[in-house]
């Protein structure tokens, strides 16, 4: 039977401050990238949001992200590599002890928002962030986009990696993601959505925007939970998927002592 | 031969600014308390002051205090048990994982500034720290105030713990330190500090501001190294206990593998 | 025709973080409390509130708050009576110059959470803020607990003191409110708070805990936004007093250049 | 009698932490541009160092950065128009109450290393902060690297702006500064550095690293204080000014009321 993990990002509030409703999320999903303080959450989140997630048996993920609340780690700052790896040795050390605290361990490592995009395209934040998770424990599994520099630095260093696909965005003929400035960068019909999800992890292959064929390995999807309609798509997925005789379950996970 | 653990607080630099000389003070201590970037210090910080302590053959320790950058950790803040268990094990995540990438391990917990102080008498924040830390790993050490909640806190969740006494520092007659406030609170003449450390690691006692001697259990000695006076008396303090047969060692180091 | 002030704390989100649903409250006030980045708030959201403000023609109030994101501001803060005194000063000038560029001025000042409750019942703590109003603009209007030690502070400074009262809380005999900790704390009943209201602003009464009857002088009115129950109440309590000929404006707007 | 302007970057402290000898530094310049609490200083800092600077009859600056104190914001930021307008509003509003307080006004305006160097070469940028200095007061003087953007756009709106030198760096043909990264971008000999001030100041006229003279317009020059030498080379130059007759003193200071 095939599988395929569903991911997504939780633990997000601050203090008095509220994004997202991750106990449902929660329900749906296999993997959880909890924020780690950095760009949202606090320790007090954070150590909730892991304990919730090892109730119900999902996955535990470091979304390590940069140091910027108020920016929600969406902006690019400029970093040493020295400083990239520093900041995600810190941020998953953190969600360690959270996890060991709640009996159980971390995951995955999957980057959050500006750390992501800028791993995705550039080698040399793409080999700090691989680095690091490598430094700190070479069991842990990276999550990065399909194809990106991510996912080939993840490979060299040694660590097992988790190509990441989007159901709501479109694909080039190269397998990027179409930049959201392109008018045909998104996928607003759920419908369709689901299908070419479906034929990504069944079939490995997804329509670009040329019209053709390409290959592209879904290892995880990545889904959101912070609105009403995300979270109805989201249960059309799993459905759709399940139908297919296509498991939800976390990617490859490894006994750990 | 007798021994005894020389400890103070490093880490404390926070991006452009410096505080301490910790290069220097590393030369001369067997125990360092690292912050953990709440209320001093940053992951670049955390790192390379870890991978110098390592070098050294230094005993890391985590140094957590509350959240509070503009206060230096000094200011109480109101927090439930829960929160000040999470504050912890959220810090001691952070530097286990430096200590990892450093090849090491992190051997102690100290808590700092006003944490330390409440901890020294409030019975709830001294159980909400044994507890972080024993969670987060039994074999840690904790450094407490000689014959404070702190110690008794992390005696009876069953870690190991190192009572720290302080050299320039008075002693009432129920062993607490006096407070300073106090006209006598410190001693200024470096020479009568050595000689009141050395008969509290040797024999266990030290003469209170009444007069008489109580016992004393000195297993680690508080040092500061943060002026050009302050690592003078180090050394001094060092010579003499050297002088005495008193080997300068962290307290138990337990081996972990 | 009696008047009366509407006041609510607005201004409160925080980068991707929302409280709050600022653009309907201010349809039903007369004075908007605008948080300064402190507890809440941050710099784009401050200049955004303080423009709907303005066109609106609410009342712009600072409202500064202990710096503390993470608490919100509700956690008490040790500081001397100078640094309340700085970061009053601070807070209040970094909102009017945001009015001014808004073609508007700040009318009056009301301290947040923490910072509000110490300045009711702390001498040190509420001449702090008096001194810091009066010190950077003696037009300004100070919002303090009717009968506080605010209240008395922002007198003797020479203020003008606005006297703030609460629909949905109990007094007791000496006018203070009843601790939240206490059961009868809170009145849950809509339609006896409007009442009460509406009796302690046309008659200057409200009955205590104890049942007999205490003069009260309630020149505004906070109310809150935050959720649809607590706007559906602002919407019948305006009704109500307007159908008993209390006009909502700002306590005595004073005419600046 | 020809005059100039001295100005340093003071009040970059922050809580426990101390950079730079701010009283020290006081005694030789003309203006002080104050860090408002973004990229360093606090609100403790900015209101000591704008009363220090008031007593000694130094013109105050805002020194608004952005908002990055792990970066000392030195760090490039994307923002928007709008929020560079928004911060910087709201950094001078911050310490134009300080100076309000302190009995005196804000004279001027130069923004912070990052914030400083785009503003150089960023149009929208430059014309983002010249918009937000002359929203908030048309009366204040901006400070910008001459020949820049900055300089450009605050005279567009129709601020007063002061051109700016630098005593240790080379020029370019072009008039603007020679990279850090290249070998002769610095002037080492500190006797050659005066000269070269005096030059500008008294013939306008500067030696390019070609070795041609171009015309520069020095109305106020950039000295720091945070190293014994740095002190040294100020005490130098102010001495040859003034043997040269040329006066230091602030830059068109304008009577406020």
């Amino acid at each position: 039977m095939k599988t395929v993990d569903l991911n997504s990002d939780l633990g997000e509030s601050f203090g008095a401050y509220t994004i997202g409703n991750d106990e449902e999320v929660l329900q749906y999903i296999s993997s959880a990238n909890i924020a780690c303080g950095f760009h949202a959450g606090d320790y007090n989140v954070l150590m909730k949001t892991v304990q919730k997630a090892a109730e119900l048996g999902v996955s535990i993920g470091a979304h390590p992200g940069f140091p910027d609340l108020a920016g929600f780690g969406r902006r690019d700052m400029h970093m040493s590599k020295q400083e990239i790896f520093n900041l995600v040795v810190y941020q998953i050390g953190a969600i360690q002890a959270a996890a060991r605290v709640a009996g159980t361990h971390v995951h995955h490592v999957k980057p959050h928002g500006a750390l992501y995009n800028l791993a995705s395209k550039d080698e040399m934040v793409a080999t700090a962030i691989a680095e690091a998770v490598h430094a700190v424990d070479p069991k842990l599994i990276l999550f990065g986009l399909a194809e990106s520099e991510l996912v080939r630095a993840g490979g060299k260093v040694g660590l097992k990696v988790a190509q990441e696909v989007f159901a709501d965005r479109t694909y080039q003929p190269d397998g990027t993601l179409t930049p959201r400035s392109h008018a045909n960068a998104m996928i607003h019909d759920a419908d369709l959505a689901v299908e070419r999800v479906l034929r990504m992890v069944t079939d490995g292959k997804v329509q670009t925007v040329n019209g053709e064929d390409i290959f592209i390995q879904a290892d995880t999807i990545c889904v959101h939970g912070d609105e009403g309609e995300a979270l109805e798509f989201v249960r059309k997925l799993r459905e759709k998927l399940e139908e297919n005789k296509v498991a939800i379950q976390a990617f490859e996970a490894v006994d750990q002592p």
